[in-house]
Order: C-alpha cells, then sequence, then structure tokens
C-alpha cells in the first residue's frame, strides 16, 4: 500500500463552499484535489493499492481528515470540479469517528497528529523535503507512507512532529515541485520499482 | 527550451462553452487543462523555459491551435476552471494567421501538420510512447519537442505522419498515465538532466 499524506494548511473545513471558486474560498483546496487525481489515475484505470489522506486545518471547524482509499472507489473522476464536489458531500457529514461519505470516501475529526500515530507500526514513513536524499537512491518497502505539505511546507511544529517517527527524508529533485507533482513523480518512481527495473541505469550527460 | 505538443483529438474548437462542466462538454478540454498546469507550475513560480501547443481537432471549427509560451505568459493559475477561461478567451478570437489572446497565450487554425512543420530544423522530436526506450537512458538536446495524445493515442495516421521527422520514440514507465502525468515526469527527468545529475544511481530492489 502506498498512503499519501497531505496536510491542506488553510483548507476550508466546511461542505459550504462554491464549486465555481475552489481556488479562492476554499484555502487552496484545489491543490488538494489535484493531488487526489495524481494519486490514483492511471489511464483508464484507477490504482488500487493507494490511499491519500487530506489533513484539512483551516476554518471553521478544524481538524478534518479526508480518506480516500483506492481499492473502494467509486464515482471519481480526474477533473477537479467533480472531485470537489465528493469532497464537499463528505465535509457536509456530520462526524465523530470516521464516517463514510461516498463508496472509498471517508471523513473524520482526526488531526495531523491522530492521522500519524495511526500509520501502522513497522510502515515505512517519507518525509518529502527538498534537502532529503535522492529518491532514485532510497529503497522502498511494500508499505511506505508519504508525508508532504499542500502548497506550503510543513510548519516547525508539524515537522519536529513527524520526525518522532524517524522518517527517511527524501528529494524528487532540483527544483521545487506542487504537491500534486510530486506525487505524480513519486508514483512513478514506485511504478519503476514495482517492475523490478533494478538496473535503471545513470542518466547520461545532455548533448 | 521544452516544448510539448498535445492532440486534443475531440476538444471544442469555439469558445462558447461553460466553465462548469468541463470534463462533460468540451471533448476533454479537461485534460488539455491539465496539460498546461504540468507544463509550466513550479512552486510559486512558472517555467520560462516551456512552450505547450494544444492542437485541438474536435468541432465545430477544427483544427485550432493554441500555444502557451512560458517566458510570456501571465495571469496563468493552477487550477483548471480559470485556465479553461483563459483558453476560452483565446477560442473567441477570429483566427487567420496566429493572434495573441492575452500574455503568452496564442491561437490559430494551424494543424497537427502544421505545427510538426514548425518545428525548427535541427530540433530533438520525441514521441512519447509506452512501446518506447525508457527515457532515463535517453540523450536529450536542450531544444526538445514531446509530442502526445490526449486521453486517446495518437491515431495510425497521426502517427505516421510523426515518423516521417524521425522522432525518438521513448517510454517514461511502466504503466500507462494521463497525458498531464506524463508532462510532469519529463519535466522532472529533464529538470535532473539540466542539474548535471549525470550519476543518477540506478534504483535498488525493493526491501
Amino acid at each position: 500500500m502506498r498512503r499519501f499524506i497531505v496536510v491542506g494548511h488553510r483548507a476550508i473545513t466546511t461542505g459550504d463552499f462554491k464549486l465555481d471558486d475552489l481556488a479562492g474560498s476554499t484555502g487552496r483546496m484545489d491543490v488538494l484535489l489535484r493531488c487526489i487525481n495524481s494519486a490514483f489515475f492511471l489511464s483508464h484505470d484507477i490504482r488500487r493499492d493507494v490511499e491519500i489522506l487530506l489533513v484539512l486545518q483551516g476554518p471553521p471547524h478544524p481538524p478534518k481528515t479526508i480518506r480516500l482509499v483506492g481499492n473502494e472507489l467509486k464515482y471519481l473522476n480526474p477533473d477537479e470540479r467533480s472531485t470537489a464536489a465528493l469532497v464537499r458531500n463528505a465535509l457536509l457529514q456530520k462526524v465523530d469517528a470516521e464516517e463514510r461519505s461516498s463508496p472509498g470516501i471517508y471523513v473524520s475529526n482526526r488531526s495531523y497528529r491522530d492521522v500519524l500515530s495511526n500509520i501502522p507500526k513497522g510502515e515505512q514513513i517519507v518525509y518529502l523535503k527538498e534537502s532529503g536524499e535522492d529518491i532514485r537512491v532510497l529503497a522502498f518497502q511494500d508499505d511506505v507512507n508519504f508525508v508532504l505539505g499542500d502548497d506550503q511546507d510543513l510548519t516547525g511544529e508539524e515537522e519536529s512532529m513527524l520526525l518522532k517517527y524517524d522518517p527517511k527524508l527524501i528529494s524528487i529533485g532540483t527544483r521545487s515541485y506542487h504537491a500534486d507533482h510530486c506525487i505524480t513523480i513519486v508514483n512513478n518512481e514506485l511504478d519503476l520499482r514495482g517492475a523490478k527495473t533494478a538496473s535503471i541505469p545513470p542518466a547520461p550527460e545532455k548533448v
């Protein structure tokens, strides 16, 4: 299982938002919607071995966590608007414990701290950070959790909390990427590993 | 310059479409909008060395080509809806030769054939195809053009036309990806080359 945990630092925590202004009035929920797309979509298929947790920390009722489970998902389409409608539907649920809002989509009041503490013992944890080790040299376990921020890096406090779990710090490149692009690149790297292409040769110099 | 050429096989060729149903009523323009995002966006920055050409072949007035130029772009935001508004604005122009609809965005009646023939002589052409050679072993020139389909592969005729230009056939992985994800992965690979990380080690086996 690949699990992506994305912190939406000011992402809205009510379903009372308009689908027509996702980038402007939802605390950058649009970033998280694109993360959902990157996590799950293959050409004409959905990745069944993936889960994503979006930790929403914006007003008015933080925290909330939306969890999407690949092998249960239905009704997910790649465009932002229809994905937003599914998330909005989740946020309209009254939650105490975790509730299912539609097939493969769950909502809870879990905090970032709760989400980290719920990672099953023994699973690998990876912190996507620009100063980390090159992803192409890291050995991955089958069960791996990637933690990243939205359009903002983890805060000092969030980072400290994560470091207690002794994660691997990895970098996916020399530039600073959007969160959804990070997920796409990670998925591609893990796909290549899954194919046992252990002998991927070094990149040649530019010609 | 990195140039991406994406064929929108049934993408709408009028500005008369609704921003509220991009995935349903625009001939999958949503795919092309996500390609724009992947081509240009870095975290808090836009790639200035990138150009993307979207070749629209859907009704009612095909062909049209929308060209976005990184080092001139303004008003581009990462969400689908606002990008769609810029593309719609381009499609509302009356065009004969290529016209600018907003900074960095141009529209013309160029066909796929025209777009290929306009690639400057001597520039590298790469055809993203699943049966191609591994991207990680290909040597890239500074000026490189990537040709790919939207949610549909190139047709036999389109492929034949492209093969006359003797492109390199490359594959980016073992799975079949969405076009925008392909662009993200290509950009990442070229970023790594640009950083002269010529000694990227082989991926280790899974642990």
